[in-house]
């Protein structure tokens, strides 16, 4: 088996001297018909060797009847065979010494175990000998930049393919022409575009570190159905955030029908989605929901500066436009732009009264002349107000619709900076009245979009981009030691979660497990009141309803005839219940019940959450989560990010609470369910107390579920 | 002044034995000149008089230098004048004897006082004459259903206009325009299109009205900013119901911003945004946010029978563009359809193992012969599956994308049914590789989409129309007086709002007023304990505080010696606080704090709300609202739709709570504030305790606002 460094790296494999096509003929319904044909047609400037046994050649190039007769061993090939042929076929290439093989071919591990054996055999082939594998049940390959296509999809049947700086990785070969095909359209083209299919050599992360380390890529997409190697893929996003270069997502299977649509396509276990998107938080990648607004956004990134601020201007042929616009993007919490007084001074020569400092500004409304002789000026006021970092025109049907998208484009094309353009986009509304300005738009190479809502989409994704906030790995504090898990199994009650809890520096109220009666009081003399007791017993899981939780006592007698009065009750209840103590503890009160909780993720590994306690838990959903484990500040962040955030700041002159406290409670969790290693499967500590600004915080119930040693590593 | 039955009808005025063009030109950069145009180019089968001084003849027909020198009054006139001619124009018209007149020109009522007058003289001129007023400040009307175009925007410069069964009403111009003109060129078309600009004479309600009795108009559609008329509205609305024709709307002016641009813009009030979607609940409006997907909808609504149920199948070309759209749909709450038997022993010859069942279909996954063979099959099947009431197929980039479009049209073209067929969908996404896709539908007169978004936004769109459950006005209860509101004015206190609550049947925690310590004594021993007391001050507003408020006091001494205590905290600390008296309460408890309220909308009137109290009213904003009065079946309908409606429903094991009483309580509130009349302005009644099951509701604190006898209607 080769190490990973042995392996020819993607950049060079774009570049090769020779592609063999393995299929190759001139059939247009076949696979290998169009990729040989496309990849002819779009300027590979290399040799190409079509195998086929049947033919001289094909397109007026000479075939080979086998990869073994190839003049020099092709650099790359490419297959679009029966799967049956396909492991005979990757050994051939592989003897050969070809660097990289692109398996078109399907029916692997998307379709059951025995083609999974089957793609197992063949990723081993490849490996033994130093060959690289991109699929199977793949689309190939679009590299506008490396005038190389290995892809036979129709979205290539055009003259010329559009160059762009964006770089798109695909697990979806279907999604990749499409969305090529609709971005070119509207004159938007990509560097490269990968198609990865089932990942059984090459992953996401591959494509991606080399679309990082790329200088014809300045904006990388993702179509992702589940990611294989979480820490390949986190290290990758890092790199592209210390690039400067953004990473957008789109990830399908968040929902159930969802995940059952990925995992039969690419075989990909979608995973749980609050993990993955915390992940992307963490690192700085821009999730969305829709990949046209993908590749808009995508554009807009690629061709202009990120801004400042997401304070939005809208410009804009029609109030009635303008009016939906506003509405829209204050829905969505975008902030409508206020003009600096230079702007509205500007706007002041071309309108009148109060629509020199409205936003939306209405061309309509000019002084004189209408939107074609204000457009130019407006626009070029906006860019250059520092109050505004996006500058969006949404143009409806109106005489001369061409002029109008000409003038803006003047305009903001003579607003020159230092550090690149803010963003702008003009939407085109218009059905036919609008085909003129959009082939100028084309033409100029102005990006802009047909759809309102995709535009808003792209606004909001913006803002969304300025929020995010990586984090870095957070250090260990001071003195605290990994503990030794080795005693902990099983699902732990209370009082032994609890214990690892204040192991761990997470202030818990004092309390322990007494025999008896007597017992009881003894160490109700020890803590201070008022005191709550609750039986403990494997078989009693709702205790409260059995009477096996007494709250409010305030003396060691009042505890001691408690559990007096407990025992007796339970026995003749519940007469075949293993009682096996009565756990007292201090009773805490404090004004908001928060929980504290854990899990551990299949790709990414122990998650820490926080959120509203008691009723609010379940009917807010609102939970904030991050990988484990996370820094105080970081945890203080996922909590002033919660819905209850108002809460904990005070509440109708109820004072501060003790966020502090919260945040360092859900940084010791985390560090804590990062130590339990892979056996770590929840933690559940709720409620946990916040008290006023200063008095702390306090877990009052907790529970904690390990897996038993012998099944170490299953939880993963 | 004639009265409305005195004018003419508006089929009448889309049937106009002859229009006159005030302004008419041969310059197409004229507003003038393009509607005179366009009216000769799209077949207007009356007489036209162009009223031109300047000229003999436009475009070989004879001109007219004034209104009354026309061979007969024309029925209808259009005039795109300068503002200050319009006068005189109108007059000019009103004596000739139009019928209606049309008038393009804004800066009335949409541009401040000035213009506003003028505008309210000239209805009068035309209301004087017996003469309708379409506008000022609008674009017009598109009737391809009557061959009459009167309207300026190069929306119409096309051969011919397409027709269709949609109507449309909308408030913005420029948005009629750029929604036909979008329409069109997806092959969709409309019966009549009506741009109503400042509504100075005919409003919404009118050409609503119209729409609903057309013969040609099966979907209204509406672009609103202000209702000008409240009660017209809804009653058009209840007409259209009952005709069975959908309304769908998209309402801008929702938030500040958009409010402000919609005023500008055609002088509209946007009025509160809560209570105009209640109004459009109530009489069964779909509320939309864009534009694009309102004619999608409305398109889909005008060729398909409306589902019987909400389930979607998807079915496409793509695993990856199947889950995206599994994972939407679900976001959304839409359900994937479960197929029937029958569906799955038909899917069963076409797919092997789980897809035969699965949801998306994944027809590249196909036995044999791709999509292309399996499409049309697939689709009959899932039209015939009664567990399916929406088919959505969005085709990505792929080979043969027009014979798999074709395919599914054969197929689902195959599917008859006697009221007509349920809903489906292509969503063409390639770009090139879709347009002779697109091509093909246009010609056989298919509805597809180009866009995944807003093709998902119908789906949702008709999951929303069949969970409106119009309302009738509910029936008042029996022995429910109507209360004299002569004693009721300002801000009225807890003591006086619950006087008037307990009137209308609400329940209120039994109070009195005391002013000494003796008299606080008397009042308790006649109330049930606990008691609460608080201070009364007008010049007290955070009782809490100051310590005005005392609970859970056990006796009647308890409740003496409280007063006592408070009397000298509150003189030392706020001297000069005049204090009323002290309210004695009975305290109660309940599982659950909620909250009703009124307050009465300028353009709806009274609205009733309920919502959860506490500090969960303004974390989750989850109140529900409704124009009042409501009936108790409206109440409960209003509870179960709230976030909080778990808590009401029993709450881990807590039982139900009295659900009955609360909307019985909130019924009552809504015939009170519905018979305080036009000086009503809030009423909040917060918390109102809800018991379990049987055991009531409480409202335990109100305050209720009243305009002064000298400010009636002004609150309206």
């Amino acid at each position: 088996m080769n190490k990973a460094s042995d392996f020819t790296p993607i950049s060079e494999l774009l570049a090769p001297r020779s592609v063999a096509v393995i299929g190759a003929s001139e059939d247009l319904t076949k696979f290998g018909g169009r990729l040989f044909k496309l990849l002819v047609q779009h300027g590979y400037a290399g040799d190409i060797y079509p195998i086929n046994r049947k033919r001289e050649s094909l397109l007026g190039i000479k075939t080979y009847a086998s990869i073994d007769l190839t003049p020099t061993p092709p650099d790359m090939a490419v297959m679009a065979v029966p799967r049956d042929a396909v492991k005979e076929a990757v050994l051939a290439c592989a003897k050969a010494g070809t660097k990289a093989a692109i398996i078109i071919t399907a029916k692997f591990s998307d379709a059951g175990e025995e083609g999974a054996a089957l793609e197992a055999e063949i990723v081993e082939i490849a490996r033994a000998h130093g060959m690289r594998l991109i699929g199977p049940n793949c689309l190939g390959i679009i590299s506008p930049a490396s005038s190389l296509t290995l892809c036979a999809s129709p979205a290539l049947f055009v003259d010329k393919l559009p160059k762009g700086r964006i770089g798109m990785v695909s697990q979806s070969g279907a999604l990749m022409a499409t969305i090529f095909d609709r971005a070119q359209t509207r004159g938007v083209g990509f560097s490269h575009c990968f198609s990865i299919g089932n990942q059984a050599d090459m992953q996401l992360h591959d494509f991606m570190d080399f679309l990082v380390d790329d200088a014809d890529t300045d904006v990388i997409c993702t179509y992702i159905e589940g990611v294989k190697d979480a820490e390949g893929f986190l290290a990758s996003a890092r790199r592209a955030r210390a690039a400067g270069k953004p990473v957008l997502a789109v990830k399908s299977g968040r929902t159930a029908f969802g995940a059952a649509a990925a995992f039969s396509h690419t075989a990909s276990l979608a995973g749980n989605y609050e993990a993955f998107a915390a992940a992307c938080r963490e690192t700085g990648i821009l999730l969305l929901e829709d990949t046209d607004a993908m590749i808009l956004q995508a554009t807009c990134m690629s061709r202009f500066a990120l801004p400042k601020r997401s304070d939005v201007a809208v410009i804009t042929t029609s109030g009635g436009g303008g009016a939906i616009t506003a509405d829209r993007l204050s829905d969505l919490g975008v902030p409508m732009a206020l003009f600096s007084d230079a702007t509205v001074k500007s706007l002041g020569l071309l309108f009148d009264g109060p629509a020199t400092s409205a936003n939306p500004i209405d061309m309509g409304a000019a002084k004189v002349g209408g939107s074609v002789a204000v457009a130019e000026d407006s626009i070029k006021a906006l860019l250059q107000d520092d109050n505004v970092g996006f500058v969006l025109a949404p143009i409806t049907t109106a005489p001369d619709v061409r002029l109008i998208c000409e003038s803006i484009v003047n305009g903001a094309e003579s607003v020159k900076s230092p550090n690149g353009q803010k963003p702008w986009l003009i939407v085109v509304q218009p059905g036919q009245a609008g085909d003129a300005a959009r082939a100028m738009l084309r033409e100029r190479g102005i990006t802009y979009s047909d759809s309102l809502d995709e535009a808003i989409r792209v606004v909001e994704g913006y803002r969304d981009y300025a929020a995010l906030k990586p984090m870095d790995a957070p250090e260990r504090p001071a003195g605290l030691k990994v503990r030794d898990t080795s005693d902990l199994s099983g699902a732990l009650g209370e009082d032994a979660a609890k214990a690892v809890l204040a192991e761990y520096g997470v202030p818990v109220n004092r309390g322990a497990v007494a025999q008896t009666a007597d017992e009881a009081h003894e160490l109700a003399t020890e803590f201070d009141a008022p005191f709550v007791i609750k039986v403990v017993s494997p078989d009693i899981i709702h205790k409260s309803d059995v009477g096996g939780v007494v709250l409010n006592l305030q003396t060691a007698d009042d505890v001691a005839q408690a559990v007096t009065d407990m025992a007796a009750k339970l026995s003749r209840d519940l007469p075949k219940a293993h009682i096996a103590g009565y756990l007292v503890q201090e009773m805490r009160c404090a004004p908001l019940e928060m929980f504290v909780g854990a899990n551990n993720d299949a790709q990414f590994g122990p998650m820490v959450m926080v959120g509203a306690g008691g009723v609010l838990i379940e009917l807010l959903k609102d939970v904030a989560v991050a990988r484990a484990p996370v820094s105080v500040d970081h945890a203080r962040a996922m909590i002033q990010g919660l819905a209850v955030a108002p809460l904990l700041d005070g509440w109708r002159g109820s004072g501060p609470l003790d966020v502090d406290a919260l945040a360092e409670a859900v940084s010791r969790v985390s560090w804590m369910v990062a130590d339990l290693g892979p056996r770590f499967q929840e933690l559940d500590a709720n409620p946990v107390l916040v008290g006023r600004k200063g008095e702390g915080c306090v877990a009052v119930d907790a529970r904690l579920l390990m897996a038993n040693p012998d099944e170490e590593g299953e939880s993963r």
